[in-house]
């Protein structure tokens, strides 16, 4: 029972987010349909695994994700892209597919993120960008952006950026490190790239969200800083970007590649 | 009746071209419905005329058009971009909005086009690629393109690079000037921009269809010469771009501003 490997990309604006729902119009749900239709079995047969998942209208260049096929596939790694680009619709590509080791999983081995956020500063939002970037057309000053940037770097706590899903029971860890934010301005685009070892449900779209109302000038330069020592904990970040500008740009993996040869 | 000329962007995907149809969606008929509400008045009251007709899933980054406001609108030129926006698809955009002289005519007094072709040669086309560019997953020779690109400039008759609509006659003028065919790679996407004085029907997607024939080394170096001399005249260019990959990027005029203030 071979595992493996698919990197995928989507365009979030038909779908309604990752995770498999009852509607079916979610890109787990097309990609158990497409692996369904490759094996001729019934569709749901085959379960895929995420790296995490991604909310409704959120995007990806390189979303991860684990499935078992059936020894009685027998179809090379390569051939599941052709043969599931075909059963996908054109917003849905698997660019990759790879044997990895049985333990594999693509949620819990994933060893870093990187999300870009992408804003569109111009007083048009061009039509081609239309949910594809969040239109902020307003002053913002690049200096309080990178102070931002930095003062969110790190080890923390970040309780204070995160949305519960109403099933936690208050006790996960929300300890997480991000390693860098990196701000740049590419004319009216202003992309802010997020690289960590793991984010918390809504968390790029608060730590966004809180940079960008700082960079407004509405709140004083000792706000981040308290919200992530929790001085006030009854006051989380109340400030979420939208879904629109969200894109999950690659997943990162430790050694993760089949050494014995028989899942090739 | 202030005549306005608007610099307009739109994303191909969800109409069926930029001329007025039954249907209604298209994008002068989006245009005109916008622009009665902004009005007040019935849809169709006011007409748009643009500088070209699109075809159906063709882009526009600035597509130029006229009409004529009432009077009675009293709305400063720069407002109409607001309003309009805010009646409008988020897929259809204004991005400028001026006042012209009562005379001039989108259509008649353009003097130069350009367009863009986007091509896509990587093994699997990324999903927000999708219907912005055609996916050509082969080897094309760059020298050959850049042969195919400068035989094609210059002042020729392009018959045998127009599609018909069947409603002419046979005896339109089908002499043209390209000032500029410029291919252009980046990475996996090429680009052919086309600079000139006008464009038949289908003309952009037609040369580009003989450039990527040629490209693919299907047709001798001759063959693009003998179309422009229509050696054959019974064998017009059969090859085709799809409209996916069509970009009208900008329309020139020559002065045309009103120097008498009235209009403003």
């Amino acid at each position: 029972m071979p595992r493996l490997r698919l990197t995928i990309g989507y365009d979030g604006r038909p779908f309604i987010g990752w995770q498999s729902q009852p509607g079916g119009n979610t890109v787990q749900d097309h990609l158990e349909r497409a692996i369904a239709r490759v094996l001729k079995t019934e569709a749901g047969a085959v379960r895929v695994h995420g790296s995490g998942r991604t909310d409704a209208g959120v995007h990806a260049l390189a979303q991860t994700a684990h499935f078992d096929a059936p020894d009685s596939a027998r179809l090379p790694a390569d051939a599941w892209v052709r043969a599931l680009n075909v059963c996908l619709p054109a917003s849905i590509r698997v660019f990759a597919c790879e044997p990895v080791a049985a333990d594999f999983h693509a949620r819990y081995d994933a060893a870093g993120k990187t999300y870009r956020y992408r804003i569109h500063t111009g007083p048009v939002l061009p039509p081609h960008e239309a949910g594809l970037a969040w239109h902020l057309p307003k002053p913002l000053d690049d200096n309080l952006i990178a102070e931002a940037c930095a003062a969110l770097e790190g080890t923390h706590d970040f309780a204070s950026f995160a949305a519960f899903r109403g099933n936690e029971d208050g006790t996960e860890d929300t300890v997480r490190t991000i390693h860098a934010i990196t701000p740049d301005r590419d004319g009216e685009l202003l992309t802010i790239t997020f690289h960590g070892t793991g984010f918390l449900y809504k968390m790029v779209r608060l730590l966004t969200g809180a940079i960008i109302r700082r960079a407004a000038g509405k709140e004083p330069p000792e706000w981040i800083p308290a919200l992530l020592r929790r001085d006030f904990p009854e006051k989380k970040c109340q400030h979420v970007a939208p879904a629109d500008g969200l894109w999950l740009v690659a997943v990162e993996y430790g050694i993760s590649l089949p050494t014995d040869g028989k899942n090739g």
